[in-house]
């Protein structure tokens, strides 16, 4: 019988932050595709575009006018998923099919700068310490809101991930419940906590560094990593070296690492199919609810979709959906991959 | 204060099957949509079609030349995610954040009809009954093979949902492990079966039934219903009324029943938005690992992405991968909009 090779044969991986598997299947990645390609945007975009909506001094879907703003710049989702307003409710003896309960929250829009077309890999590092202020103000300002419990900050890249504007922005919906990615993740770390009296994350930030093979990029503060157990193909996580709960804790030279390790990873990531690479990201830190929160450790999750090329993406369908997340090519594989890549962006070259 | 209105108000509600929550937000069904447009194919297709890798008699990718089949027909994936080569796998004692693990399996492709041009909505009920009976045998083939403890049924349709090829066909995926949706869904059955001895779907469906505000088809043997915790816009689940753990169970008076509630079904989704409609489709029914499953009830899920025409879909992104599912028109609506449309397909009428 043939021994059993990580790198060749099917397997499954465990993810422990969220107690799931994900099918891994490496001779796969060779199967030709006939199917969906995506539409790639190659038109330069313009500086400004009148017909913007988040663009400064320009008229909102609402009728609002943004200001003739200079640096980042953060408004009221005018959709919101989530209102802000207080609503009386009287849980009923339902019985457990019918288990429903009023959220309430706050979403807000922040653009990353005036700018229409710089998208975070062709920022300048000062104009990216400007988004981090921007996202630890509004999680200071959101997170002492007497209802919020959870403040999501995330942005969603690309019209293939739903992004209806190209100016880039990303976006933050606060809440009173944790929502269950978050819950899941943080039964995960308390669980790994209360066991170890130690951080899940930052041990297995250290198991990663020492065995050096699905690390992307590393400064002195952050290191980006294909996670073991990753799902999309070229899938990261930017984690904090220091034990950091929350983003407010972060130190000046921090957040100057921090803009420095989002900018090479957005330049790689650009780099890999020379497109402006679609995606969905998100930070993961401790909720607002006035507890300590010792189990949690800063991270930012990216899941990109593309797989192949910049218009061959990955579909998460019928078996990913009934069953359980497959991948292709390798978490190594995509590491070295996206570890290869230059740290100048195409367009520069 | 206003009072709660599940109508109106945005709130989250809870999904037993896999204990997740949905983010329900019925207000925000009107904001407008700037964002990417999916491509609709309208050419009809050809009866057959020489460069199919699926139609009777042609060549596949891999070489091998289907025969020239007259109903369903089956074969061995040519690029299966699982193999069927045992493998020799000793769990050493690395630490828990490198959980892996060789998974074997069988992959196949169910070819629906020698029809290139025709999808479940538009195959005569004979027809239909063969996929059926089809399904059975596989089950129950691969059900056997020692080392299969589980059998997913599934159907990508469409391209938007990564299929590859528009000849109406579904896929299975057997393996040695419960897949992680899979086995959240019976952790769910057997904790609410252990507690009440009684079946958590049945219960369920018993009381849909008699509040009849979410059933979209009816018929003697079995319901067709929007789930009140679905997180896609049409969503809807198949349950048979008797106690049925798994598909070869049917009497030949059921398998009519359940042909002709997928053709209904499938029927009013094209009428939805005249388009042929796309979906994953997924049948969850007791593994094949030899033992009782008494807390399994067989159901059939409908995940379709579109949400406000043939061409706009609803993206699962940014805040539904970090945060939760999010949905915007309420259940028991799209249940209202998919029971109003007519049981003929647009194209008869
Ligand atoms: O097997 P196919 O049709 O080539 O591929 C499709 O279905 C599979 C199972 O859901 C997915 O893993 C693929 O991403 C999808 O493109
Ligand atoms: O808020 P937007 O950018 O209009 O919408 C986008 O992001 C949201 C949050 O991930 C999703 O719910 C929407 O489906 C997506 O289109």
């Amino acid at each position: 019988m043939k021994n059993f090779d990580i790198n060749e044969d099917p397997h499954r991986r465990f993810n422990p932050l969220i107690n799931e598997w994900v099918l891994v299947s490496p001779h796969r990645a060779t199967r030709p595709w006939q199917g969906q390609n995506e539409k790639i945007h190659t038109d330069a975009l313009p500086e400004y575009d009148p017909a913007c909506y988040l663009c400064a001094g320009n008229v909102r879907a609402n009728g609002e006018v943004n200001p003739k703003y200079e640096s980042s710049f953060v408004f009221e989702n005018d959709f919101a998923a989530v209102k802000q307003e207080p609503i009386l409710f009287e849980e009923d003896a339902k019985p457990t099919f019918f288990k429903a309960q009023p959220e309430r929250g706050i979403a807000r829009v922040v653009c990353f700068s005036p700018r229409h077309d710089l998208t975070l890999p062709e920022m300048d590092l000062p104009g990216i310490e400007t988004i981090i202020k921007t996202w630890q103000k509004e999680y200071t300002d959101l997170g002492n809101v007497d209802y919020i419990n959870h403040v999501q900050i995330f942005e969603n890249k690309g019209s293939v991930m739903g992004c209806s504007n190209p100016h880039p922005h990303g976006q933050i919906w606060a809440q009173s419940s944790l929502p269950t990615q978050v819950e899941k993740t943080q039964n995960s770390l308390k669980a790994y906590f209360e066991k170890n009296n130690s951080n899940l994350l930052l041990d297995y930030l250290q198991e990663e560094l020492k065995l050096n093979e699905r690390i992307v990029i590393e400064n002195e503060h952050f290191a980006v990593l294909v996670p073991f157990w990753a799902i999309w193909p070229f899938e990261t996580m930017i984690i904090s070296k220091r034990h950091i709960t929350k983003i407010t804790e972060f130190t000046s030279e921090e957040i100057s690492a921090y803009a420095s390790i989002l900018k090479l990873l957005t330049i790689k990531y650009d780099n890999l199919f020379e497109t402006s690479f679609p995606y969905s990201s998100g930070i993961h830190q401790a909720p607002t609810d006035g507890e300590e929160h010792p189990e949690w450790q800063f991270h930012m999750h990216f899941y990109p979709p593309l797989l192949r090329s910049a218009s061959v993406k990955k579909f998460m369908v019928g078996y990913e959906m009934m069953g359980e997340a497959q991948r292709d090519i390798t978490p190594e594989k995509s590491a070295a991959v996206l570890k290869a890549l230059s740290e100048v962006h195409y367009k520069n070259k």
